[in-house]
């Protein structure tokens, strides 16, 4: 009988197309904005049934003006209107269009939200980012860093991201077209409250070849420069191009468009708002297609450019912790990501650093940025990315990730103190998506393989700060460490332990799958364990699981509570007043 | 250098030992309680070189009289003091012994606390534990039960127990021995503000073969029976001895001492606080020993003694729900675990139920303690868990464990609706301890294997909801799925499927380790994946991971933020302004 419904529904839908066109509308049903945010507005028709006749579409009731159409393809319209805005309140998009079979009709609900200026709005806001850390992996990272009295088993003490905070709230994440998020699409969403397509930067779908033609959406920062004059920067420790970073002021459908997010950095493209501090690995989008590395297409070379525009330009920590920059700050100091905290600051390995051995860590690029933005008296807004955590927990390098959000604890350490010297300062550290990875027991490192593994009363506790290197975190080699799994995995081999010279855990079977790498199977203890993930996965992928979320500072008692992810970006536009559609 | 100096570190701890006795205190040094808590003071002394010639035992200076001593073995001696407790403030407990090699002595700080009785003090607690219900799991269960609007990517809601809250909070956990909690002295710490040892119930270590001779320490139900005449109250879907219901008043070392924690139950033992209601799985500890199924030693029979003392008995849904009971009500519903929801509401399958096949849900055994234990005008304490979210984690069986959720759910929206009507009511929904499991996509059930996972945007959207059972759950079978993982597992076969007949992921090797069930690996689209858990580990384990607190009604507020377990003690005693020092 499910057989026989089956077959008369797909005949439904079959019948169907041959009724109605289809309407797709971005931003999508159900979107929420901040009142005054621009956005541009497309609409597509598919599947028309023969030439478009005719077409209404009407927001609140009122034509809309100053419609772009186009068609695509065969049977399809498009209208696209750019730079929209609404006023506060529920709004109706109204679209009908009129083909050969007759008339279709798609109503979108918009709500435009609007916040009481409250009594003390923060100036500024400093927002790191954790990329891929998960509840699980700051809970991790803590267990490293502060470890518990073994003779009461009570934690030693708090991470500073988890001290002293004004607000605490959990946060889950999804896609406009899936469950997962990707970096891209979260962090927009964080910048700009709508859910977007997986791998978009503030952009939203459409039927269009070129990718930086999508609908695209303001994010904080942009309407912070824009209505208020504020100053923005960006710091990670990823190249500089990469999603993340990209999500403070870039659009484009398509986030490895890298020469079109280093452009926009300066103001070329998307909303034409340009970032004034800029400090991160990863020069090759930056520099000329002639230059040794470049991924550039054309000959601009924004490091040249970037000094003619008034920004001060290093290259090397020693430079940063020199430079006394007017406002303008750009810093490339690598090739690509950076090496993980422990290449640069423990195991200092030249494989792993290769000529770069002058780099900055993430608390003094965060402090030089701060200290460059806040010379502006409109305030700024700052996205601090960690962003090494999740490029270490997609091999399953959960020692390399691990140490990577110690270095981030730093910079938000210092963070807190500029906000408790500065009380107009929002400061926010949360994650974008989480990783698979669980704390389960103990590790013995004087054996190998699974046989190192204690659970419950044989876990027994850590012994990670045993001794600590120049920047007084934990040495990762200790006696008795933590297991460490991943819940989603390819085929890699096992051995419980980081390695001073990277590997990645697979290698391609030259049939478009990967297989573990021979070269971590050799290792001592090192066994097989058949994944769980799709043959063609190289590595861990991005979970649902629920991220953690910490404020501090002004309006830092608005973020509490399990929230969706676009909350971030409503709740940090209250803590500022930030109410563009009032221009202030 | 480094060996040299352990080479002289080793010979003077090996002298030291010709030096020094061992002292050991419990509680511990460090540990906070309530101001009028009871508890009993151990003190051991270890490694006495020759016989004990002195001893001096005070607490603040205060000698402390009554102490009963004794000695288990040669160079031991012990010293026991039942049913102390500490007026408020901090407090010192000074040990000196003198032995023939000298003296040695050892300082122990405590905290008793107090806090100011509050404007409006909760007068009842329902205290929901989803065992093993991590901030993973609850994620999981919200996904499965609420899912996304496949147009805009927005999740379509949250759970009851996530929503309405007056306080959010994420918990960490940590045994006395071992950073691994299990259920025991995790729910005690709970229970009582303490950390405790792997597998102890409100009982601390001690070099006792009598596990209930240990020393106890007073839960928070107990002082408000004690103190305010509250009536008390346990409801799991577990058997009734198992650990998490046990912690509400029982006393021991040893969580498998089943016979004992029955017995305490009915205030045979511990400190001799009974439970008013009791609602569970599990007879086998309540019946005589000559009963089939018994696991008691005696001819103790706790159904009809009970039915004597005034409890009301019943065995089936039925009997539950025509109920009348007058404050008091025992119920054992099956001879073991109760069977999943899954199984109960929706498989039904006679492998599965036996001959139980007229069980109550969860919520309505909440709702008929509640209706019960709110007879006394002293107000009560229900402990209410849903013990087998964890019991099917170990399998790696997260369908069980999910829809386990989705049943513990119901009942806190029933108990939230309790509290709205009893603004003296506080309800608290949390967890004991993680498991490692994640979910890292979708799974497109028309597939077999790993090749119907959908990792990112191929994760879209799951379909679960597409058909309701009776109670308007989800149906486990669905179109499109999630796919789920746990980072710690033995050997097992992997489906990425449920199974209406409960399989074990394992079956022991006959020489004390466990592999893959073969019955598994026969399933379409099964493989084996080899474990990282210990190769003697027949299922998945507990881990560090931190887990969701949601807080409803009076006191709510009080919960927020990150916390260590043994808060949720103090604050549940804060809420109710519980001042057993006052005796109040």
């Amino acid at each position: 009988m499910r057989k026989t419904f089956r077959v008369l529904l797909g005949l439904a839908l079959a019948l169907g197309s041959a009724w109605a066109a289809k309407l797709a509308v971005f931003p999508y049903d159900g979107a929420a904005l901040l009142a005054g945010q621009r956005f541009d507005l497309r609409v597509e028709a598919s599947e028309l049934n023969g030439a478009l006749k005719d077409y209404h579409i009407t927001l609140d009731g009122v034509p809309l003006t100053g419609l772009e159409q186009t068609s695509q393809a065969t049977g399809t319209a498009e209208w696209t209107l750019r730079g929209l805005s609404l006023r506060p309140g529920s709004h109706t998009l109204e679209v009908k269009v009129k083909d050969e079979a007759g008339e279709t009709q798609r109503i979108v609900r918009w709500e435009a939200r609007q916040y009481p200026r409250p009594l003390r709005p923060a100036k500024n806001v400093i927002l790191f980012i954790g990329d891929g850390m998960g509840w699980n992996t700051l809970n991790a990272a803590r267990i490293i860093a502060k470890g518990y009295n073994p003779e009461n088993g009570i934690p030693k003490g708090f991470l500073e991201i988890e001290t002293g905070y004004g607000g605490m709230a959990t946060v889950v994440t999804s896609s406009l077209d899936s469950f997962i998020v990707d970096s891209a699409n979260s962090a927009s969403s964080i910048m700009s409250g709508l859910k977007l397509p997986v791998n978009a930067l503030n952009a939203g779908p459409a039927n269009l070849k070129d990718t930086l033609a999508h609908p695209r959406v303001e994010t904080l920062a942009e309407m912070m420069k824009r209505v208020r004059g504020a100053s923005l920067g960006v710091v990670t420790t990823t190249f500089g191009t990469d999603a993340t970073p990209a999500s403070v002021n870039a659009h484009t459908r398509r986030r490895s468009d890298y020469q079109a997010i280093a452009d926009q950095y300066f103001g070329r493209g998307g909303f034409g708002i340009p970032l004034d501090v800029m400090l991160f690995g990863g020069s090759r989008d930056f520099i000329p297609k002639s230059a040794p590395g470049s991924r550039r297409k054309d000959d601009t070379d924004w490091i040249s450019e970037a000094q003619k525009m008034g920004y001060t330009f290093v290259s090397t920590r020693t430079e940063l912790l020199a430079a006394k920059p007017q406002g303008k700050l750009f810093g490339l100091f690598h090739l690509d990501n950076f090496p993980s905290y422990l290449d640069r600051a423990v195991w200092k390995r030249p494989e792993m650093l290769g000529s770069f051995t002058d780099m900055p860590y993430l608390w003094e690029m965060t402090q030089k940025a701060v200290e460059t933005l806040s010379q502006n008296p409109n305030g700024f807004f700052l996205l601090v990315e960690a962003g090494m955590v999740d490029k270490y927990e997609h091999p399953l390098d959960w020692q390399r990730a691990l140490w990577d959000v110690l270095e981030l604890d730093r910079a938000v350490a210092w963070a807190k103190q500029y906000a408790a010297e500065h009380p107009d300062t929002l400061v926010i550290v949360t994650a974008d998506h989480g990783h698979s990875i669980s704390v389960f027991g103990g590790y013995d490192y004087s054996k190998q393989g699974r046989e190192g593994v204690g659970v419950y009363q044989n876990a027994k506790f850590p012994t990670y700060g045993d001794r600590k290197d120049a920047n007084g975190f934990p040495l990762p080699e200790t006696s008795w460490g933590i297991a460490v799994g991943f819940a989603a995995t390819p085929d890699y081999c096992e051995t419980f332990r980081g390695r001073e010279v990277y590997k990645d855990p697979t290698i391609s079977d030259g049939k478009g799958g990967y297989v573990a790498n021979p070269e971590v199977c050799k290792e001592p203890g090192a066994y097989l364990r058949t994944g769980n993930l799709p043959v063609n996965s190289s590595q861990g992928v991005h979970t649902a699981d629920p991220l953690p979320l910490f404020a501090f500072g002004a309006g830092s008692q608005l973020f509490n509570g399990l929230i969706d992810q676009t909350e971030i970006f409503f709740r940090m536009a209250q803590a500022l007043g930030l109410n563009p559609y009032l221009g202030r």
